[in-house]
């Protein structure tokens, strides 16, 4: 996992050169004028399905749904999609539930677009379009660069769609963003977010795919009960739960969703909780990040520093984060 | 909170007697053709939202979008939504971020349905159609009767959607399918539950919605940190906890789903985890619920004999389960 979460830099900097090929799928995306898309994953991929959702519904308008595997592959359901794209996201492209629904997207009508890191598998082979995630082979158990290289594709294709050359450039920054990401110190979270019996990752947005995304690495390779909420629904119900020295990580946000979060933040620091914060302004943030140009970056640096920071909590709890028991690298549901 | 689980029954009936209602919705979005449905709620009207979401994609193949109410009222996205149905779940139709998200999908071209326990509220005043929930004043702080109210009205939505008249007359049988369920005794899942530190609520497909709803009330009303997942979702990554003892309790399907289930089931014995499963069949189930002729109906029951038994175990644990600390009857997120 750790050799793996270095090369992300590189890998980003392949999707840089390769940058052109999410750009026009974004662009025919535009020309092709659809009115929606639908997704397809699971797990971590199912995550950069959730950055992909919140960037088109804010920047492009376009409703984006999360469509369950199940109901093509245990429902049959007969999908009727004339007009969507279909954009499934995987690493390894092989679970049938996600080919059986990205079968019956396109069976109903659906352009098939498949976001994978194996080009060259089930989910590949039936897609109209494949766009690689160029991060090499991912053999530890808990996916990490994959995932990156997904946030990535869906800036890119974001930019293509809104044929937007200033963000496609600023892009290019995001390799050297990663490399200081990785050489971040948030080892003073570790022992708050030990002691906590279970813990919450909180932010709002694009960023509850990073939020999302934290919580399930907690789980599998820390073996950590955390659960990620936006910081408007932790108050229809969750906060119950929150109370001295509860941990709540948070993944900051800058421009309109800030003063949500602040808000949060603040109740839950008068109920106790231990509230961390992962934000580019070094005077509020408890856990540093760089600052990078566009704020809809934001998240693919949170996600680059915290999976240097899990891989090594996961450690020094004493697990084994290659290779947590009872997982598989690759897992297929049906 | 236990006087109005109680009062389910008589609303399900009121609900019967204005059945033509959510029929008469279902048929005019046949009628108009519509290519897709966007849901806005929050809390416990979310959870609704995802039943009525499973519902329309597995028996009508229409693809629906779950939109997170801050792609309207934090990022102000213009959405486009002609051909679309904007459908809203709240109790109380106040909470600002709904009305700004319905209000720009009304804006995006959508017809606007809202379905209210408070049709006369700011939601109601801006939808184009209101279909109340019946369920009278809801006071506790905690949903029960409002939720239930909604997953009827999706029902009987569907059923006119696909003018299924055997569906429509078998509602009639939900008022007594609900005394029953309130009749049930699950208390030797007390204890178990209890002392599992934290604990997961699983189903698959319409049945997430009350796993989902599950893990809301153990939060909001015992304080058990729970969490709810489906059982393929379980495999890519959120298994690893579940140890010796760890709680899990499934809500059981019948038909396609169930050998997923039972497969998920089999796999968390064998680590150890304390499993429970409500069921229709008195052989398998480890917590009895009474069979109804639909097994679209199933989430229904379920989630009547739940609230029923957490409300106990939350006054077991010392809690207040009418007024949990922290929580407002009715949350108004921006």
């Amino acid at each position: 996992m750790a050799s793996e979460i270095f090369e992300i830099p590189d890998m980003l900097a392949r999707q840089i050169d390769a940058v052109g090929t999410y750009w026009n799928a974004g662009r025919r995306l535009e020309e092709d004028r659809i009115r929606g898309i639908v997704t397809c994953a699971r797990g971590t991929s199912d995550h950069a399905a959730t950055f992909f959702k919140y960037l088109m519904e804010t920047h492009a308008g376009l409703p984006v749904a999360s469509i369950g595997p199940s109901v093509a592959s245990v429902y049959g359901s007969k999908l009727r999609l004339e007009g969507f794209a279909c954009v499934s996201f995987s690493q390894s492209g092989t679970s049938p539930d996600l080919a059986r629904l990205q079968g019956a997207a396109k069976a109903g009508g659906a352009r098939t677009i498949a976001i994978l890191n194996a080009a060259d598998s089930p989910l590949g082979e039936g897609a109209d379009m494949v766009l690689p995630v160029l991060a090499g082979p991912e053999r530890a158990v808990a996916a990490t660069k994959s995932f990156v290289g997904m946030l990535f594709a869906s800036l890119a294709i974001l930019a293509g769609y809104r044929q937007d050359r200033d963000m496609k450039a600023a892009l290019e920054e995001l390799p050297g963003l990663a490399l200081q990401a990785l050489d971040l110190d948030w080892s003073s979270a570790a022992i708050p977010l030990a002691r906590s019996g279970s813990l919450y990752c909180v932010s709002r947005g694009p960023g509850l795919a990073v939020a999302a995304e934290a919580a399930l690495k907690f789980k599998e390779t820390c073996r950590l009960h955390a659960e990620a909420f936006s910081a408007a629904e932790l108050f229809h119900g969750p906060v119950a739960i929150v109370r001295e020295r509860f941990a709540v990580l948070f993944f900051g946000a800058r421009g309109s969703a800030e003063s949500s979060l602040d808000e949060a933040m603040k109740v839950l620091r008068n109920r106790g909780a231990c509230v961390l914060l992962a934000h580019p302004d070094r005077e509020r943030a408890s856990l540093a990040m760089p600052c990078s140009r566009h704020e809809a970056f934001d998240p693919l640096v949170q996600s680059v520093g915290f999976y240097r920071f899990v891989e090594r909590l996961a450690r020094d709890l004493g697990e084994d984060p290659d290779a947590p028991p009872g997982l598989k690298k690759v897992t297929k549901t049906v």
